[in-house]
C-alpha cells in the first residue's frame, strides 16, 4: 500500500534504493536508513508557504534552496526527517548523544544481554597523541610492535571484561549491575531520528577533521545517504557551509589590503544567481569598510 | 515511485486516504495532513530495539504499545512524525506556537500581502465571561441582540482595519509596517511538523474543555487524523491519558476509606493484560498504605 | 558584591547554605549545587504576569503554586534554574543524558587523562535479576560468596583495564583511543544546568522505584537540595505528582462502584483551597459518569 | 540575604546596576533585566571541567572564551542564564517567539483585560516597500502627507478596535472572545528566560540589518545589557560572529587569486593568540588549496 503522489515527497529513485541498505562502519558497526519523510521538494514547499500569493514568479527550486542555505533560513530544512538504525561503539554513542534535538531509542543493557562485539581499531588508525591538538591524534606513525601491543591490550581487556560479565550473569546477578564493567568499546545500537537542519549541523561538526576518526566514519556514511535523498540541499550545504571559510574581524584586518574593492564583470560570471552576486558585492563593501 | 515495504511503516489504507484532505475548521480554516512517517508498527519497532535479543517471546503489538503509554515510555512514540498544513486565526496561532518542540513555516506578512479573511464566531459560541473560570466562557446564553451586536462590531472592525491596510499598501508603505493594525482574528497559515509524543501532549491540552473553543476545533480535527494513522496508539492514549483521572494525595485521603484493599477475581477480568492487572493491584496497595 | 533584593529571588537561608556543599553519592560520586536562579517567589512572579491587572486580589503564593502544579501550568516553573556539579559513573551518566532539555559540560577523555576511580557497589545492593521486572533487580538475597565474587570480578576488571589504559598512555597512544576499553563503571563528572520544570520531570522518573538504584541515589540527593531552594514548589510536587495515583479507564471501571457520588462536608474539610475542592468534586462527577 | 562568593558568578558591578532598570524601546515598550545567573567566569568554569586535570597551565580566561567562540564550542555559553521582562507589540512578539529554546510567561488576554497601549511608529521609520528586499523597507523617503496619513490610519484603527473591545467587555462578552479584533500593534508583555548561547543566536539574527526595525530596537537594548554582564564573551561574539564574514565556495573562487599564500611576520602580529594565528594560517592554506 503506497501513499499517493500529490505533494508528498517520495525522494529520488536513488534514495529509495538506500532504504534498508547497511552501510558498514568500523569493524562491526553500520548505518541503515530506516525511513525518511520529504525531499528537496518539501523544503521548497515549506519555504513557499511564507511567500504566499506574494510570490508572482516561480523561482527555481535550486535557487531557492541555495538562497535559504546562504541566509540560514533553517526552518524549511526542518521539514525533512530521517530515521536511521545505527550500530556503534559506546564511546561513539556518547559523543553522538550530545546532539539533543533528535529522537533516540537505544538497546538496553538493563533489559537485555549485551552481545560480545567490540570495536578494535584498524592498524593504521592507531596513532600517537597529537602535540598541537590536545584532543586529537597526530598523523605520525606508531612503531609496528607498539601497534601490535595496543591491539593485544584491547583484545585481552575486551575478553577479560566479557568473561567477567558472563560469570556474573551465570550467577544470576541482575543485568543492570553485571554490565557495569563492560568497556566503552562495546557495540550498542539505536534508532535515531532527526530533521535535516539538525542533521546538517551534526554532519558539519562530525565530518570535520577535528572530530574523532571513529565518529567521522559514521558521519561520512550518513552524508552518502543524505546526498541521495536531498541532492540540491546537499549541494548547497557543501558550497555554503562545508566549503565556506569564515574570516574573523582580525583575519580581515590582515587580508583587507589584499582584497580588491571591485572585481571585473568577467570574474563575477561565476555567480549563477543575482542574489548571490549581490551578496558577494556586499561582502566586498563590508570588507572595504563601506558598510 | 513508491518506497519499498520492508520495515517501513506505510499506515493503514484509511490513513493514506486522509492525505491532502482538508478538514474544515471554523469559518475559513482547515487542517490538512501533508505527510507522515511511521505508524503503530514504528512505535513497536523502536521499542523493541531496546529489548534486543533479550525478548524471547513476541509480545503482541497492542499490548506493548499500551504498556509503553501507561509507563510514559515516550521515546518510541517520538519515532512517528506528522506534517500538517493549517489555516488558522492569528489568536489561535499564538496559543499553538507555545508548543515548542515542533517545526513551523508560517505565511509571512513581511513578504506577502495578507488575504482578506477573518474569523467570525458562529452565533452559538458567543458566550459571556465565566464567573468561575477567569480564563473561559460561561455556558450561559447571551441575549440575541447582543450576539448580533458582537458580530457587527467584529465585522466592522475587520473591514475598517483591512481598508486601512489596503490604503497603506496603495501608498506603497512597506508590507511589514502596513500590516501592524490587522487584527488577531485575521487568518494565517503554516506547515507544522511534530512527532507523535509531542502531538499527544498538544492534543491532551487542547482537546481539554478548558482550552479555548477555537483551538479545540483544530485539535479535534487532528485527533480524527491521528486516530486513523496510529489506531492502537490512539486507543492507548484515550484509555490511559484522556480518560484517566489523577487523584492527588489529598483526594486519596478522602477516598481511601472507600477503596477496597482487594477486589474479586471476577472484577479483575476486565484487565486483558497481566501487566496492567499487576499495576492496578500495586495502586490498591499504595492507596491502602502498604507501599 | 551582592545583587540587589528588589524582585530578585535569593532563596531561603537554608538554600544559600547548600551552595558548594558536596552531597556524597555512591563510593566516589557527589552532587554539588554550584548556582541557582530564582525561588518560589519567581514562580509566582512569572505566573502573575499572565494575570496582569486582572488579578485584583492577592492570591497567596502557596495556593497559586499548588494550583499551577495541579493544572500542569508548567512554564512558571521553568523560570527557576539550577546548576549542579556532579561526579558519577559513566553508566549512570548514560541514563542521565537522555534528559535532553538541559545544558551539560562533561570532563573529556579526549583532552584529559581519566583518573583511576571506579564504582564498586556496596554489598547489600548486589542483587539477582528480577523475575517480574525484566529491567531490574529482585529484592532477594545473593549468597555471600557470590557477592564476594562479584566484587572481585569488578575490582579485577577495573584494575586490568586501567593497567591497559596506563600502558597505552605510556606508549604515547592518543588519549581518545587509549580510553576506549575503560569500563562503564569509571567515574566522569560534569556541570549540569536545568530548569525546575524539567528537573521535576527528571526527579519523578529517577526517584521512582523502577529506576536503577545507582541513579536514584543522585536523584534523592538533588531532591534534598531542591526542597530547600523551592520548599513550596517541592511540597506541591510531592502532593500532586509524586504521591498522586493515576487511575486508567480500566481501573475506574473496577473502582467506580466503590467510589461514592458524594462525600460529607466533614470529609471535604481536608481541602484547604476551594479550587482543589472543586476539582475533587469534578473528579467524583467524572468517575460517576456525569461528565 | 546574599549568596556566598566562592565559585558563584555575581557579575560586574556594572551588570548588577542593570537589574530592574527599564530600557525604553519604541513608544511604550521596554526591556528589563530581572535576574541572571553566571558571568564570564562561569563560561570558563564549565569549559575547564572538560579539561580536568589535563590542563596543566592556567589559560587566561579571555583567550579561552575567544577560543570557545571561534570553535563553536557552544555548551559553556549555555551555562549563563538571563531573565528579562519585556513589553512589546504583538507583531514583534510573534517574530520573537520563533526562538524556541527559551522560557516564556506572557500576559494573557483570556485572563485579563488588555490595556489601551499601541505601537505607533516614529515619523522617520515610516518607509516604502523595498524593491530589492521583498521582506523589508526601502531607505527612501515617504512624502510627509502620506506619513501623516499612515499615522492617522493607525491611530484611528487602534481607537476603533479598542472601542469595540470595550463595548464587548461592557456587555460581559468573555474576554477570550472580545479580544480577537485587537490589532497586532497592541502591546503585550512577558518574562523571557534564555541561556547565553541561544541569546547570542537571537541577537545575531535580530540585530542584523535585515531584521524588522521594531525588533532590532529590542535586540539592541538587550545587547547593551549582555555586554555588561559578560564583557569578554560579548567582545568575542562581536569579533568572531557579528563582525566576521563568511566566504562561500563561489566567493573564494573569485577571491583566491587575490589572497596571498603567505603574509609577513609583521602583519601577523595583529593576532594576540597563537591559536588564532594558526587558525588563520590554516585558512590561508585551505583557500590556496593545500588542504
Amino acid at each position: 500500500m503506497s501513499k499517493p503522489q500529490n505533494d508528498r515527497a517520495e525522494g529520488t529513485p536513488e534514495a529509495v534504493q538506500l532504504l534498508e541498505k547497511e552501510f558498514k562502519c568500523l569493524n562491526h558497526g553500520f548505518v541503515r536508513l530506516v525511513d525518511y519523510m520529504g525531499n528537496d521538494g518539501s523544503i521548497v514547499q515549506a519555504a513557499r508557504v511564507s511567500y504566499g500569493k506574494g510570490t508572482k514568479t516561480v523561482k527555481e527550486d535550486r535557487t531557492l534552496i541555495r538562497y535559504l542555505m546562504r541566509h540560514q533560513h533553517t526552518t524549511p530544512f526542518e521539514m525533512v526527517e530521517f530515521k536511521f538504525h545505527v550500530k556503534l561503539p559506546i564511546f561513539v554513542a556518547r559523543q553522538w548523544i550530545r546532539h539533543r534535538t533528535a529522537n533516540v531509542n537505544e538497546y538496553s543493557g538493563r533489559y537485555s544481554i549485551m552481545p560480545d562485539e567490540f570495536y578494535l581499531p584498524e592498524n593504521d588508525v592507531i596513532k600517537p597523541q597529537s602535540l598541537t591538538n590536545r584532543q586529537g591524534r597526530s598523523d605520525d606513525e606508531v612503531p609496528a610492535e607498539i601497534r601490535k601491543r595496543v591491539i593485544d591490550i584491547l583484545n585481552d581487556g575486551q575478553k577479560y571484561s566479557f568473561d567477567g560479565y558472563n560469570e556474573m550473569l551465570e550467577n544470576n546477578i541482575s543485568r543492570e549491575l553485571a554490565r557495569i564493567n563492560l568497556p566503552l568499546s562495546l557495540y550498542t545500537q539505536w534508532y535515531w531520528k532527526i530533521d535535516l537542519h539538525n542533521l546538517f549541523h551534526f554532519l558539519k561538526l562530525r565530518i570535520d577533521k577535528h572530530a574523532q576518526y571513529e565518529i567521522r566514519v559514521f558521519a561520512l556514511a550518513m552524508a552518502e545517504i543524505v546526498k541521495k535523498v536531498v541532492p540540491l540541499a546537499w549541494e548547497a550545504f557543501e558550497d555554503y557551509i562545508l566549503n565556506s571559510i569564515t574570516l574573523t574581524k582580525t583575519d580581515l584586518e590582515v587580508l583587507k589590503r589584499y582584497i580588491p574593492k571591485e572585481v571585473s564583470e568577467e570574474e563575477l560570471k561565476v555567480f549563477d544567481s543575482k542574489y548571490e552576486l549581490n551578496e558577494f558585492l556586499e561582502k566586498l563593501s563590508k570588507i572595504n569598510g563601506k558598510d
